[in-house]
């Protein structure tokens, strides 16, 4: 058992929604949060540079002692997990790959369509992790651009903008034979019902943020490192730009409201003298 | 006369709608541009972040000694043009006062409508701006924050989604005494035609970046500080991240070929040491 808590870490507010699956199942365990929402979004910027952020906020958490680090940002995960894994001194689960491995297993020879950030999607991480369960698997990357600001702008399933956004990106796709669908960002979970409505019942829709959070499970339970407590986890967050925003935007991902939430000033994450070397 | 640059500066590519218009008035003057797309966008961040952010990439200008800065970002100019001026060795003219200036000319006794993002409509700074020359003048103001999702991703004015979202934003407009629409935000003239098609041909579109650079050459003329050249003059860009995509989507901003953008490394606008202290 080991009472050291679950560091988690995203872009902005997104990863809330991994948090939150993270609470259900492991309602016991202390999670430390911190979004980076000076630099959010880490969506269209290159690589060398979201893998500098992603170590610099993984980083501070390491000040809190986790005993595993999550990147909850299909982003950072996508284009930076190599660069966290040799860095950070602790275990970094990311949400790519438990995303990848249940949609291969939900697929049964039916096309696995992948819905992301430009940046997640032109990485091909999702089609690279595919790709290494069953190099046969076909897979379709499609880039959505515009949910994540339909979801921060608080726009929900019916409205007009939001069907015509996802029937703009998904309308063509309703004519292959497309078995499952990942939600490859952490803000789609909120657009799941249009979403699902747009490809229809024969689509089994995978939230890469509850794979992620099952995988937590996994990893804890065989490292024999669960929580021992019997009183409800805490969950403390940090952000690096306007907590009230977070505070108010993020209690939809979470599901519930966020008791406190702390601002982290630039000195205490960026870290200039240590650069990240992405290997690609 | 004075043959130093104009120093331009936007939070990532918006501000090259408005040196299309500097380089359509004062074609012989030379540009420096710094787009801090690495941090982009300030739109939805707070007032001291986006003041430490723009006098960073502001002070990165002043290495090429400029006769002058524009802070060509509605949020940056919103938000912090107080700290720029306090801070920076040179003259600083931002967008929000030329367009300002020019909406109430224009409006005659009907109201004023001012579209932005959320951090430039809740700064209050067009409100503020206008009051300042007419008390009485009213003024509605709009924060529309899928303009620049929207016009980033490429979409024009024939877009469904973009004359939903025009619509759902300025359709309860018309049946007010609309006199002047004013661009608050540097994507916004890309959606120009949507927006006057929807507000109707009794409105008057402002476009406070075009609005600015008629107010840069005034500034030059009156101080005797425009270029003696008669050759063209010529625009150097710099950014702090993804130098290709700022070529491809910004040749947009431009109306021309972008030719030359270097990368800007953190350690050269990053300045832990100094911080910016913002007046409220």
């Amino acid at each position: 058992m080991n009472s050291a808590a679950i560091a988690v870490f995203d872009s902005g507010l997104g990863g809330l929604s991994v948090v939150r699956h993270l609470r259900q199942l492991l309602p016991h365990e202390n999670i430390v949060y911190f979004g980076d929402t000076a630099r959010v979004p880490y969506g269209i910027k290159s690589r060398p540079t979201v893998a500098q952020f992603a170590l610099e906020t993984a980083s501070f958490l390491l000040g809190y002692e986790p005993k595993l680090v999550v990147a909850a940002c299909n982003t950072a995960s996508a284009l930076a997990l190599d660069t966290l894994e040799a860095e950070l001194p602790v275990p970094v689960i990311g949400v790519v790959a438990p995303g990848a491995a249940a949609a291969v297993r939900a697929a049964r020879g039916r096309a696995i369509v992948v819905l992301g950030t430009e940046a997640t999607i032109s990485s091909g991480a999702y089609q690279a992790a595919v790709a290494a369960l069953d190099p046969d698997q076909p897979v379709v990357a499609q880039p959505c651009p515009l949910f994540v600001p339909l979801v921060e702008e608080g726009r929900e399933c019916d409205d007009p903008i939001v069907k015509l956004a996802v029937e703009s990106y998904l309308g063509a796709l309703r004519g292959r034979d497309i078995g499952v669908a990942v939600l490859g960002c952490t803000h789609y979970p909120l657009l799941r019902d249009a979403i699902a409505a747009c490809l229809g019942p024969g689509v089994e829709v995978v939230d890469s943020g509850r794979e992620t959070s099952l995988a937590v499970r996994s990893h804890l339970e065989a490292a024999g490192a669960l929580s021992g407590s019997a009183a409800p986890g805490i969950l403390r967050c940090f952000v690096s730009d306007n907590p009230a925003r977070f505070q108010r935007v993020g209690s939809r991902f979470l599901g519930e409201r966020i008791e406190h939430v702390e601002h982290v000033e630039a000195e205490r994450y960026v870290n200039l003298a240590r650069r990240a070397t992405p290997t690609a």
